[in-house]
C-alpha cells in the first residue's frame, strides 16, 4: 500500500517558519517510528499570487483533491491589501474550503496549563477550560449568491446572502453530535433564530437530527449574540458548540482568544470520507500570518505542530501518536521553554521558533 | 412651549419593575428640578400580543413616532417561543426600529469601578474602560430582501440577505465620527471586507466621509472576528467601535458582558432629526427581559435609569441633568447599595429593585 499522502502548503507571512517545524516532526516519524508519509508542497495565497497571478492555481487545486490530508500554515499580508477581492490571499483559502468541500471545521479552544496566566480573563475562569467550537465551513454568507457591489439609483450597494440548506444544516450537525459523543455529550447550537429565518431552519434542522439520530447527546440552543456573552462569562459551561460559518469566525475567534493560547490553537477541517475512507481533510493553526513578525524567528510553532496531530488523529487513524505530540507539547511548556508570545512574568527560557520545533522532537 | 413628550413601553420581564423606578425618577425630575415631562405608557412586545394579537399596534407605532423619546423596557420569554416568526415580541422592538428609522445605536461599555471585580476579565483589563460601540440598527441582515424558508427540489432552504446602500453606511459612519469627537476622537470600524462585499464597500464609504469630513478622527479597520479578539485581549486600545447591525448585536453583548456591569449599561437609538431638531430616539437597556427573575423585585434597574439618563442627554439637551443622575448611580454603587446581580464576595448592602431606585433618588 502506498504511504498516505500529505500536501503542505505554508502560504504567507510566519507560515513557511511554523510549516518547517512541522516538516522536522515528519522526520522524526519517518526516522524513529516507520511511519512515512509522501509529502508534496506548494503555494497558497499571497505567495502563490506572486508567482502565478491567482492565489490558488487549479493544479495545486487538483493536487489538494488527491491527497489525504492538506496541512496549510497562514495565508495573507499588508502587500496584498491592494489586490482586488477575487484574487485576495483569502480567496485562495476559501476555494479549497469550498471545493474540497470541507464543511466541519472543528476549533478546540483549549487553555494550557502552564499558560492559564495569559489569559486577559480571570484565571478561574479559564483554567482547564477544553471545549471545541464546529463551524460550518462551506456555505453561509461566505457563498451564498447574489453578492457583490450593485449601483442601485445613483448610489452603490453592497450585497451578500446568508443561505443554508437542511442538509447543509444536518451534516454539520451529525459531526457535531459525534464528536460530542466522544467527549462531554453535551451540544450549543448557536444562531439568531428571533430575527434570521436561516437562523429557525438551523434551530429546526438540529433539533431534528438530535431527536431522531442523537437523543442521548444533551442538546441546548442559545441565540448567538448571548453565545459571546456566555462564552466571556463562563466559558467552562460548554463542551460542543455548533454554529454556522460567519457566527463561527468570530466566536471561535473570541474563544481562542479566551484561552490566552492564540499561538497554541490547531484546527482541522473536515469533507466527506473519500474513496479510502479517509475525509477530505486540511488542517491550519488558528492565528494568522502574523506579517509583524514574520522571517523573524519568532513564530510560536506549536498550533501548526498541534494541527499535524490533529491530521494524525482525524486523517491518519493514529490517535496515540496524535497524544503522544499533544504530550511532547504539554511537557516542553512544563518546562518553561516559551516562544516570545509565550513569554509573561514569570519568565522561561526564550526560544525561537525552530528550538521550540526541536524542543519538542526531544520531547517526543 | 408644551412639555416635552415620553412614551413608555415597559415590554415583558423584568421590563414593567426596572420602568417603574424610572418613573419615580421622572417625578422627581418634576417635583424637585421643575422638568416635567408628558409621559404616556403602551404595550410592546408579547404583552402586546396578549392583548392584541401582534407585538406591536398601528396605533402604538404611530405614537412612537410623534414623541420626543421612547423609553423601552425590554421584551421577549418563553412563553412566547411557540409564536410565529412575524408575531414574536421582537417584532415590535424591531418595528420601532425601522420604522422610526434609528439608525445610531449606541452601547456604552463602561466599567464602573465600584464592579470591576464582577468582570471575568482580569480587573487591570476592564478597570476604568470607557468604550461606545455605534451599531447601525435599521438595516443589514435583520431587514435584507429576500428573506424566509423556501423549499429547493426536495428540501428547505434559509435565506436572508446582507444589504448595505452608501447612503446607510454615510449616516451611521457620521454618528461614530460626531460622537468621537466629543470623545477620545478615535473610531475603529469593523466587518468582514477579507470576504463579504458589503464589507468591502462599508469600509470604502466609512474611509471616505472620514477622509472628507472627518480628517481629525483617528480611523482604523479591523475584520469583525480579529475584532472580538481584541475586545477580549485589550478593550482599552478602543474608543468608538463602528459596525453593522448583526456584528454590533454579537460584538456590544460581548463588550457589555466584559465590563461585569450587564444590568447597568444602557443604549440610545437615534434617528434623524425631527420638525423640532430633536432626533427621533429609543432608549432602552442593554440586558433583555430576563424572565427567570420577573416579578420578584430582584431585578437591576440601574441600566433603565442610565437610559433615561442618555435620553435626558440626546432627546433633551438636558446634559447637566444626565450626569447628574449617572453620578447619583455612582454615589450609590460607591456606598455598597446592590442588587442582587451586583452582590459579590465583597459583600455589600442587598436590595430590591424599588429600594434601589429610592437609593437613586436618595443620592439625586
Ligand atoms: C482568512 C479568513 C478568510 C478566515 C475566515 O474568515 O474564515 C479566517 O478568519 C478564519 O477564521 O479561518
Ligand atoms: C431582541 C433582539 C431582536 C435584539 C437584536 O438582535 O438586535 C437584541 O439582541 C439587541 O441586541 O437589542
Amino acid at each position: 500500500m502506498a504511504n498516505p499522502s500529505i500536501l503542505i502548503l505554508a502560504g504567507d507571512g510566519i507560515g513557511p517558519e511554523v510549516m518547517a517545524e512541522v516538516k522536522k516532526i515528519i522526520g522524526w516519524f519517518d526516522a524513529k517510528r516507520g511511519i512515512t508519509f509522501d509529502v508534496s508542497e506548494d503555494l497558497v495565497g499571497g505567495c502563490a499570487y506572486d508567482a502565478h497571478g491567482t492565489p490558488l492555481t487549479d493544479a495545486t487545486m487538483a493536487k489538494a483533491q488527491e491527497v489525504d490530508a492538506v496541512l496549510l500554515g497562514a495565508v495573507g499580508g499588508p502587500k496584498y491589501d491592494v489586490l482586488d477581492f477575487s484574487v485576495k490571499p483569502e480567496r485562495g483559502l476559501l476555494r479549497l474550503r469550498k471545493e474540497m468541500d470541507l464543511f466541519s471545521n472543528l476549533r478546540p479552544a483549549q487553555c494550557f496549563d502552564a499558560l492559564a496566566d495569559f489569559s486577559s480573563l480571570k484565571k478561574d475562569v479559564v483554567a482547564g477550560l477544553d471545549i471545541v467550537i464546529v463551524r460550518e465551513l462551506t456555505s453561509g454568507v461566505y457563498f451564498g449568491e447574489p453578492r457583490g457591489i450593485f449601483t442601485e439609483g445613483n448610489e452603490r450597494v453592497g450585497i451578500n446572502t446568508q443561505r443554508y440548506t437542511e442538509s447543509e444544516i444536518a451534516r454539520v450537525a451529525r459531526s457535531a453530535f459525534e464528536l460530542a459523543r466522544r467527549r462531554g455529550n453535551k451540544v450549543c447550537s448557536m444562531e439568531k433564530a428571533n430575527v434570521m429565518e436561516s437562523g429557525i431552519l438551523w434551530r429546526e434542522v438540529v433539533q431534528e437530527i438530535h431527536d431522531k439520530e442523537y437523543p442521548d447527546v444533551q442538546l441546548s440552543h442559545m441565540y448567538a449574540d448571548a453565545g459571546a456573552m456566555q462564552l466571556c462569562r463562563w466559558p467552562k459551561q460548554f463542551d460542543v458548540i455548533l454554529t454556522d460559518n460567519l457566527f463561527g469566525d468570530l466566536l471561535s475567534d473570541m474563544a481562542a482568544m479566551l484561552t490566552g493560547s492564540l499561538g497554541m490553537l490547531p484546527s482541522a477541517s473536515l469533507g466527506a470520507p473519500m474513496a479510502n475512507g479517509r475525509p477530505k481533510a486540511l488542517y491550519e493553526p488558528v492565528h494568522g500570518s502574523a506579517p509583524d513578525i514574520a522571517g523573524q524567528g519568532k513564530a510560536n510553532p506549536i498550533a501548526c505542530i498541534l494541527s499535524f496531530a490533529m491530521a494524525l488523529r482525524y486523517s491518519f487513524d493514529l490517535g496515540d501518536e496524535a497524544t503522544r505530540v499533544e504530550k511532547a507539547v504539554e511537557k516542553v511548556l512544563a518546562d518553561g521553554v516559551r516562544t516570545a508570545d509565550l513569554m509573561g512574568p514569570e519568565g522561561g527560557t526564550p526560544v525561537s521558533t525552530s528550538a521550540m520545533g526541536d524542543a519538542v522532537i526531544a520531547a517526543l
